[in-house]
């Protein structure tokens, strides 16, 4: 998506070789406009599979997720990050583990908002190492539920997440796809996600 | 907001006396066109105060935040809760008491996202005791920006919260003010908000 990689460009920092953040628009600012844009292609992209239902997570996968839940008219459910691992049995769970802060987390959805009826996408900001989406996979695992798609609005291309899951068969596609992170420079993958 | 109150009192789940559970449309799963209509409404009660900005909380006011910025078009701007109080020098941020959970945790906007030049709506979920919006209201001040409104989506009329910031001239409107929890029968404010 030609508008997120411009923006990327003009609006992300760069730290060292493997950072970009993007706090101007997308994890601590948001750009509403952008954000629209992204959820009118994402539901391009993916318009054809017959979505029920968005799943992401919290927090920063939450105000795309419903920008494309405008466009396809689904409800969203995000994924808690909880602190206490305590058994509960309405809930389906699963670990994930975070590179960033190298720590690893339950996250939960009530099963009242998941079941075996539901065909999802889902949905979140960052794809780094795959670890959250492992999780939601997981989750929607659980439920019986059946994932259509799986969309990350800026997938690192040099780390693994992106590559392991498309070598499962999971539905992914990334809105942009940073290939490389050099002297300051950021280089897109080519192919049209 | 009827829409808003009409939901409440099918899909809201009470708790004892004093909470109402909104994990069906709000707060886990998420009826984007609900909250659609609720970013309307915002839009009609503060479209008058020269809004350039909005300012909410992570996790659920990000949702309402980003409907009511597509009417305003304008970004959102929401507050971290951080874990450490590790100072920074780039960074405003305040103290808030959580009743729920009889923790106190910082809050945190970057110094980029905020400035004096901002004329601030402030927009969250629940305002119960109001000690998150009060944070908020600090974060503000630190900035220098203005704060032209303050919007909850749901009050509890029957916590001082409101009151209190209304008292202190705070221009407070909520969507859905809950005047009692009885019996499980919620009585909302009749009051135009």
């Amino acid at each position: 998506m030609e508008l997120l990689k411009n923006r990327i460009v003009e609006q992300g920092k760069i730290i060292g070789d493997d950072i970009v953040k993007v706090d101007m628009f997308l994890n601590h600012q948001l750009d509403v406009a952008l954000l629209e844009e992204m959820g009118k292609e994402i539901y391009r992209l993916f318009s054809d599979r017959g979505i029920n239902k968005i799943l992401t997570i919290e927090t920063s996968g939450i105000a795309i997720a419903c920008m494309a839940a405008q466009q396809f008219r689904v409800p969203v459910v995000f994924a808690r990050k909880v602190k206490s691992r305590n058994i509960s049995e309405d809930v389906y769970t699963a670990e994930v583990y975070s590179f960033t802060k190298n720590i690893t987390y339950p996250i939960r959805v009530s099963q009242e908002y998941l079941n075996a009826d539901d065909n999802l996408l889902i949905i979140d900001d960052f794809l780094a190492n795959g670890k959250a989406v492992c999780g939601l996979l997981e989750i929607a695992e659980q439920s019986g539920a059946k994932v259509s798609g799986v969309c990350a609005a800026i997938e690192k291309g040099f780390q693994s997440g992106g590559r392991e899951l498309r070598e499962k068969g999971v539905p992914l596609k990334s809105l942009a796809i940073v290939d490389a992170i050099c002297d300051g420079k950021i280089t897109f993958r080519d192919e049209d996600c």
